[in-house]
Parts: C-alpha cells; structure tokens; sequence
C-alpha cells in the first residue's frame, strides 16, 4: 500500500521532470538553513521514498533512481524503500558522481535546489561529472514541491525573546562583536543562515523545528552593528520588536532574495557549511562578492557566558534528578518483565515534564533494549518495539531543552535479576576507564579535541575492540544538542573530528561506548565544560573538564579490580557530588535508591 | 673578518643579479632532490651569509635582503648573520611574501632556481605576489654558482651494492611493485628523486651525503618495470653494473634533464615534496604531463621486510653495547669534572667505531651539558662547547648507520656526585611514564600516528607542562634517520603530525621530553618497530609496538612513588632484556654497571 503510493509519487515526479526538460533531480534531506534536524514540510525524500533516517539522498532519472545512504542505514534503506525502484547505494564508497557517471545519459541535465545544497556540494560534484559532460542546473522552484499536493506549511509559531540572563550576553553587544570581526576581515556583511546562529546572535528562541528552539529566518549582519531579520510576520510579537530594537530591521521572509540584490558591489561573507548555494547566486547575480567564511557567530556561540555556564549547571541538576527517578523506577518495573522500549521513553518524557521547565526533548530519545542498545543511533518505533527483559543490557541516551540548557546523558543499565557476564562487565568496565580518562585529562589551551580522543579508547584498544562513533560533540545553550565547532573524535572515518582548538567555556558530551552487533551495547555519557586549571609551576595555560551532568552510573556493571585507585576516587567523588545535587530534589523510595546508588565503590 | 667576506660575497652576487636584470633571488638550503642533510656543494645559503642552521632561506633584492628563519633560530641568526646587511624574519609569522610585498618594488622579477624549490612552493609563492605584480621567474644557472669561486664539486664517491640479505627483497621485485602502481593509475613513468627512495629501489647505497648513505642520482621508473638510472659515470663500479642488470639503464647524471624531453606524450608522476620545480617544467615543455603524486618509493620502503627489521634488532643490539660502554665511561669520567661535551661525542663515536661495523653517524651527536639539553636540536661545537660538570643533568642524542640498519637514540643522566632535585626526577618521572604509555599502546590497524601522540604527553600535561616537538618519527633501513610518511605528532604546531596510516613493520623513534630553558632538558628515547598483536576476543587487527633499543635508562632521574605497578613491571622487564642483550657483547666494569643498571626498580 505505502509502496503504491511511492511508486506514485516516485511517477509524479518524473513527469514534473519531463514537463521541465531536465533528466534528472537530486532529492537531498535539508532544509534552507542545512539545518540538522529539519521542519515536515522539508522533509521531501520521506515524503519520496518512505526513507525515515536522518540522513541520505535519492536522484531520481528518467528510467532509474537511486537511495544514498551511509553504513548506519544499511538495514534500514532496504525496509523503507522499494528495491524495484530505487538502486541502494552505500556512501562514501557509491558516490552520487559515480553512479551519474554510469546511469546518466552524456550531455545529461541534473537538477538541484541550490537552496538545499552547498556552493562547495554544487561545485564538487559539478566537476566529477564534467568529463561525462553532465550538468548539474539549479531550478527555481523544486519539483518534488510541485506534486506534493497536501505539504505541510512552514511552522508559523512565534518567537520569542531569549532573556539576557539565560544568556548572559545582550544582542548589540554579539552584533557589535559580529561588526569588529566584518570590519577586521574587510567585509562589509555576512549573511547568517543557520538558525542557532540567528537566534544566538539576537537572543531569540522559537518552534519552527522539532527538537531544536530556532525560529526559521534569515539574518544579514553588517559591519556598522545593525541587522536585517527576515521572517514571516506572523512570528513577530510586540515584545519581541521591542527587544530587537532599532539597529535591527525586521523584514518579511519573503524579501529575502531580492534584499541580497540590494549587497550590490559589497564584500558579503558566507559560511562554507551553512550558506546554500542559492545565497552565492543570488548575491553574485547582483554583483556583490560573496566570500567563504566561518559564520562570525559559531566560535563565540560554543564559548558559553558564565551566566550559560551556571544555567548548564542548573538545567543539569534537575534534568538529572529527572532521569535519576526513571532509573529507579526502571529497577522497581523493568524486572518484572511488564516494560518496553516505548513505555520506558514515555516514562522517561513525564519525569522530565514533571519538573515543569521542560521546553521539549533535545532529542528523539534513544530506548535500546537487548541487541537494539548494539545499534548507536536506534530509533525505537511501534514496529520496532521490543519488551525490556529481565536479565539484559538496557540502554538510554536522552536528552531535555530547558530555558537554560540544553542536556543530554546516556547510561547503561543492567536489568535483574541475575547478573551481567563476565564479558559485559569487561567491556563497561573499560568504557567507563575511558570515560574517567577524558573526563580527569588536563590538556594545553588550544589543544584540539582530536589530540584527546585516543584517551577514551585507549582501554577497549588494549583488549583489542573500539567504537565506531565520535566521542563528544559540542551541545548548545537551549539550542541544538549538537553543535559545532569543537568535537572530540578521530582525524578521519565517521563523525571525523577537527582541528578546532578546544578554549575554556565550550561544553562537549563525553560518551564512549561499546557495541556487539546483535548481542547488546553500551555507553556511558555525560556533558563536560572546558575550564582552566590552576597547575602549580605550570607552564601557559592548562585546560581541564568540569562534569556537567550528575546521574548515578550503574555499578552492577562495573568489574571494580579493573580500575586502579585514581579511577574509583574519581567514582566515589563523582557519586558524592550526584548524591549533594540530587538528595535535594528527591525523596522517599527514588532519594533512597540514589543515596545506595551513591555509596562509595 | 668573516663578516667583510659575507660582504662582498652579497655584494658580488648583487652584481651578478644586475648583470642578468634581476631584481632579486631566493638562497635556500635545498638541493636538487630536496634532501634533509645536503652536500657542500649545495650549501650555498651557508656560503653567502654565514648560517650554520639547518632550515633559512634569504632573499636578496638590489639594495635590501632578509635572513627567513623559525624559532629554533632566533638567536642563532643574530649571532652568524651581520643586521647590517640582513632583516631578520621569523616564519611562519613573517613571511617571505609579505617581506617581498613591503620591500621589493611593484613589477619586480624575483629569481629562484627551478632545481631547488618544489612546484608547490613556486606556486604558492607567485599566487601570493600577484597582486603586487611581483614576478617569480625561473632561472636556468643559479647566480649564486656564478660568483662561488670555489664552489666544493658534487662528491664523487662510488655508488656500491646494498646487498639482498639486508634489503630482504631485490630490485626487481620492487621495480615490478612501482610499475604495478603506475599501471593502476594510469601513468606511463615516474620520476624518483629523494635520494634515499632511489637507493631504495635499486637497492644500492652511496657516500655522497653527510649521515644518510646515497647517491646522487635521479631515476625514471616506468610501468614496463624498466628504469633510468642518471648518474655520474664516476660513481659506478663493474660491481654495481652487474647488479643493476638489463632493466636498468645506466645513463648519465648529466643527460636527465634533455632525458625528461623523451618523455613527451607520456603521464609522468612526480612527488609533491621531492619533485622540483624544474622537472614539472621540463616535462610540461616537452609536452608530457607531469602528475603529482606520492613518490610510490615511499609508503613500501617505511614498511620494513623481515629482512630490515631483524637487521634493525641487529643493529641495535650492537649500537647499544657501544652506547652502553659509553654511558659506563662517563658515570666514571664525568664526576671528575674533567669532560666536555666535545669529548663525550669523540668518546662515543669511539665506542661505536670500536664495533667495526659503523659506516657513519646516522645524524650530528646531540651532546647537551646542563642548559644546552634544554635546546632540543643543540649542536655542539668548539666555540659553544661546555664542560659537563658535575652535578648536573647530560642528555646525548645520537645514532649510527649500519649496513643492517639505521640507530637513533637519547639517554638522559644524572652526573654525580650529589642527587638530581624533586622536579628534575619528577620532569624525568613524567617523560619516563610517557614513554612507557606510549610504548604499550594498543591500537586498531590504521590508526595515524597523531592518535597516539597526547598519550606520551599526558603525565607533563598533568603538571602542566609539555615539549614543543614531534613524538616520534620514522626511521630508515641503513637510510636516512628520519624517514616519512609516518610521524607520531600533534596535528599541528611545530613538526605536525601526518594522517598517514601505521602499518605492521614500520618503525618510528618513541621520543618525549621536557625543556626548562636555561636550565635543563630531558629526552628518553627507543626505536620501536609497529607489530601486529595477538589479542583474545579482540575484533579486527590490533596494532603496537616492539622496542628495538636496548640500553640503560638512568634510574637516579626516576621517582619511583609517581610509577604505577604496570610503569614499574615494565621497567623491569624493559631492563631484563637490556641485560641479556647486551651482557654477552660486555666484559668487565662495563658488563657490571650494566648488571648494576638492570637490577628490577
């Protein structure tokens, strides 16, 4: 039946191609922002192909079409989408420029929506299939939107103001900063279109996208400390023009293109990442010159104000109490054998919206019971459900949006009776040294996040074993849970790591893992913020991490001859502080269950 | 008087730019084959300007020049440099661009002779100086050869056979290798011009460069398997003739350049770093296509045959009896206060010389006396000479070229009478503990050198502090002491690391340290060759390492309250195989200090 009617709109499609004379149409998952998680009624290749992973690309041809997808949805791609129409290819290995090259026709024209790509995406592949001579052409209005009769429209919530003491910093201060580093550079605006980077830099928040509380808008800052905001009307309440102020102009949405006709003859910064191809168009066709650079607002955004700083603090403390009540409540129930994936998030959802500050979850939260908590970003579904056995690995990775901050955590549970083998105890064991590791390393300021990964691996590496994710992201203050641009992960292969100097202020998740396909999984994380450390005849500065986050770790899994004294010091400590944060909030069966949680190893 | 011959010598090569309508000329230290150690008769920077560094460029315009060096430098240059006649730069802040910018006029011509510099750099350079309308151009005789009367000739040492038994694969096979690559991507030839991938290839060795064994030579490999070899006539022997066999044409060194003109038509790979400029051009002129592409020499000869690694254990064993006999004689000597740093290098070469198999010194003996060790490439020489004096801290860093193999090693000690102070036991403490993390890292196969980098810093990251150089780089087979691709590095900074993949059989210097400038320095470093481990239960291959240099490490420097048991146990262990391999090479007070030193901590 849902095959059906992809196979219908799948036909639609290309006769909305014919009708336009192009061969062929790149259908990417982004929105006009490349935001991480997007808004429904961006969310085109779902609506396509049925594909419901967060990231992938179809190309659709005459005669062919295909599904690109990375190793994570492998399983995935085969369920949701139908083989007969669509070829499966894995990237990187199956590139896009590659299958062009062997089911395109030569003298081929492949459209794009240039506000959903990247100038660097457009230049790139535009000069893989130079030689087959085919051409990749932008098209005004996307073609899938043409026959997507009932497409939802954008998000019309309002925004709203994003109060100085959350953030520590007002907007004309940000806007000023912006307009030194515009005049430094030589430029005379940048255009931001990332939606945390707007709603940092005017301290606004909104509800366009699920998960993240940005208000869809365009900004176009300029080196005299003024701004543009474009944005649909209807967001804008009286007290927010209020707080806006007259240094920013408030300007429909719509306006957009043809106001950056109006940089013409100006220097007009763009961010490399963010900054769609359109955007490079159009400020081109207007004989402004665009110019690749880092959006002003990323480095400043990730390096948190002491008043985040402390609302990172405050959010943490009491989501903490939040999840520390659905643990223990996972002990009394779980056992029983009565709880699933499902009835495990809902539980986990009403503790948190019990502490009236929830805002949403930062995060579809991930519910892995048994072999799911084996696959790192599983997504639990009606289908997909599975009961929570008795005598099983249960792990969650949740997170919570609050006014002042932004928290994610997972841990790892065994569920009773009975005992976890020898082996889950090893391998959790070792994940949790390495989280010790990062979490006590004292490094120089400036060191990169990838010059500290090895720390966290270091122990499964000894027993021969690893984890094919990244270490820590950077997560954003009531904004998004990941955010750049630090991150602490390998030089290259998934979720690469960078160069990016790792400074005092910036927050990270600190979330090793371990995972045995089919069999069960672990993670154990927490969120940590770069402080400076006072070294006694230390030499420059020495930076080090402050835990965030403060949640009794299971200790059931934990092999203690495994540590050494430093690591159940650092065990003990960390339990003394959860136990100070949470007693407070908690009380009868759940403050008894941490204080015993707590209890030095 | 020295500076009055450096006068005239600018003077006269001023003249020499006039007389060719020149309005200035780069001088680096480079030869054709962009060698690290070069030959006299390539030391022309040293000849014009007096600079006895290893790293500079000058620039010379009509009427201003300037001395470009890094921070390894700053007092060096001011000391053999006349100001009068130089502005002083230090890169990487002070460009040569940015120099030329200031001070050479607008449509300026700026020389630099093709054979010295890579494309990479000419193109770099001449984008930069665009916009000033600043010329780089190509000269065909380098002017300063021009006014260099006795200008030493290129040395004339017989090229002689590397034999089989120590290159563990023969010529052939090799040359088939090279050609099998040049078939799978597409070229028809390469040229091969670092020396040490030439001798590598041909398995043949030479005596025309200081400290690193080869011959001043070029090679043309093609994809039949054949080769070209460009030598000087002088240098080969009957001998060496009947090694090279059919397949290899000996043609002379001075036909190369008319010799890339036979390659029109032809896609010819040239190296980034080794390929200079001058070769792009010729093959670009005779319309061929030069490619850049990794010297295919490169990855193969760091990846060491069974052959070359046992000859490295060999090596090794026999450097580290003489090193040993050495350390003995100064803990007898040095607390007399009767030695220099200049005698303790004569000493030592002594005692390596005293094996019968040394060929050379693998690099200039780092002999470093109280404040000089904390000047990480010090080089000794009369005028800098100190006396080692008694109660103070000795650090050598030296190494022998063996037809089996290549050495490389620093040993850190205490010369008594008296103790070393706390902070000096716990810096050396701390380097130790580094070394040995370092030493018993597991690691997935793949896994770049920059990942294991921080674990040999993190006991000095601890206390704050850290060293401003490279970890660990590769080491050649009877070749040069430092070998690419592999590095253990920072991403960044001074030295970087490399993305390049560590591989079973390649070897590498583990060597951290700590520098307090003006009083101490500390450097503890092993060769280790990369292993494949046998790991239980472990997934895929894990990697790490086998330490090839055996000899004492000063136990009076170690605090031993700051060694975990493990730290300790390897130690012991570390001391154990000192002592049975060396003892059977020892006799006498020498065989009973080692006995002495290797007793369990």
């Amino acid at each position: 039946m849902l095959m059906q009617t992809h196979e219908a709109r799948l036909s639609a499609l290309r006769e909305e191609l014919k009708r336009r004379d192009l061969d062929g149409f790149v259908v990417p998952i982004s929105d006009e922002h490349m935001s991480e998680y997007i808004g429904s009624y961006a969310q085109r290749l779902a609506w396509l192909t049925g594909f419901g992973g967060s990231a992938g690309s179809a190309i659709v041809l005459r005669d062919r079409a295909a599904m690109f997808t990375d190793g994570r949805y492998t399983v995935q791609v085969r369920e949701q989408v139908d083989g007969a129409h669509y070829d499966y290819c894995q990237i990187p290995g199956e590139s896009m420029s590659a299958w062009l090259k062997d089911h395109a026709p030569e003298g081929a024209r492949i459209a794009y929506d240039p506000w959903l790509h990247t100038q660097g995406w457009v230049d790139d592949l535009s000069a893989a299939l130079k030689r087959k001579r085919i051409e990749l052409v932008p098209v005004a209005d996307n073609p899938v939107d043409a026959v997507w009769d009932d497409r939802p429209q954008p998000s019309s919530a309002q925004a709203v103001v994003h109060e100085d003491r959350y953030a520590g910093r007002n907007s004309s201060e940000k806007r000023a900063e912006v307009a030194d580093w515009l005049k430094k550079e030589g430029h005379d605006a940048t255009v931001i279109s990332a939606l945390d980077s707007i709603a940092w830099l005017l301290n606004i928040r909104g509800s366009d996208v699920d998960r993240t509380p940005v208000a869809l808008s365009y900004v176009v800052a300029k080196a005299d400390g003024t701004a543009e905001l474009f944005i649909a009307r209807e967001k804008i309440t009286p007290e927010l023009e209020r707080h806006l102020g007259n240094a920013v102009t408030i300007r429909e949405r719509s306006e957009f293109e043809s106001a950056l006709g109006e940089l013409s003859g100006k220097s007009v910064a763009v961010d490399p990442d963010f900054g769609v191809a359109a955007i490079h168009q159009l400020l081109r066709d207007a004989g402004a010159t665009p110019v690749v650079a880092r959006d002003p607002a990323i480095l400043p955004k990730a390096i948190k104000t002491p008043a985040e700083q402390q609302g990172h603090r405050d959010a943490q403390a009491r989501d903490g109490a939040a999840v520390a009540q659905f643990l223990h409540w996972l002990s009394e129930e779980a056992p029983k054998g009565s709880e699933t994936e499902l009835s495990a998030c809902a539980k986990l959802r009403e503790f948190r919206e019990a502490t009236g500050a929830l805002r949403d979850q930062s995060f579809d939260t991930i519910s892995a019971a048994g072999p799911h908590a084996a696959i790192p970003h599983y997504r639990v579904d009606e289908e997909s459900n599975l009961p929570i056995e008795p005598g099983s690995i249960f792990l969650c990775d949740s997170g919570g949006q609050y006014l002042d901050g932004t928290t994610d955590i997972t841990r790892t549970v065994w569920i009773g009776p009975g005992e976890p083998g020898a082996e889950q105890r090893d391998r959790f064991t070792r994940v949790l040294k390495g989280h010790i590791a990062l979490a006590q390393a004292r490094f120089p300021d400036g060191t990169p996040g990838g010059a500290l990964d090895s720390f966290a691996r270091q122990f499964l590496w000894q027993a021969g074993i690893d984890y094919g994710h990244g270490t820590g992201h950077g997560v954003g203050s009531y904004l998004g849970v990941h955010e750049g641009p630090q991150r602490i992960a390998k030089a290259s292969g998934p979720q690469p790591g960078t160069g990016e100097p790792l400074r005092a202020g910036m927050i990270l998740s600190n979330e090793p893992g371990y995972y045995k396909a089919g069999h069960y999984g672990i993670r154990i994380e927490n969120l940590v913020l770069v402080v400076e450390q006072e070294i006694e005849n230390g030499e420059g500065t020495s930076l080090g991490f402050e835990t965030l986050t403060f949640v009794p770790i299971d200790r059931t899994l934990v092999d203690r001859s495994l540590l050494t004294e430093s690591e159940i010091e650092w065990w003990n400590s960390y339990h003394a502080q959860v136990r100070d944060i949470l007693a407070p909030q908690l009380e009868g069966d759940a403050l008894a269950w941490v204080e015993e949680a707590c209890k030095p190893l």
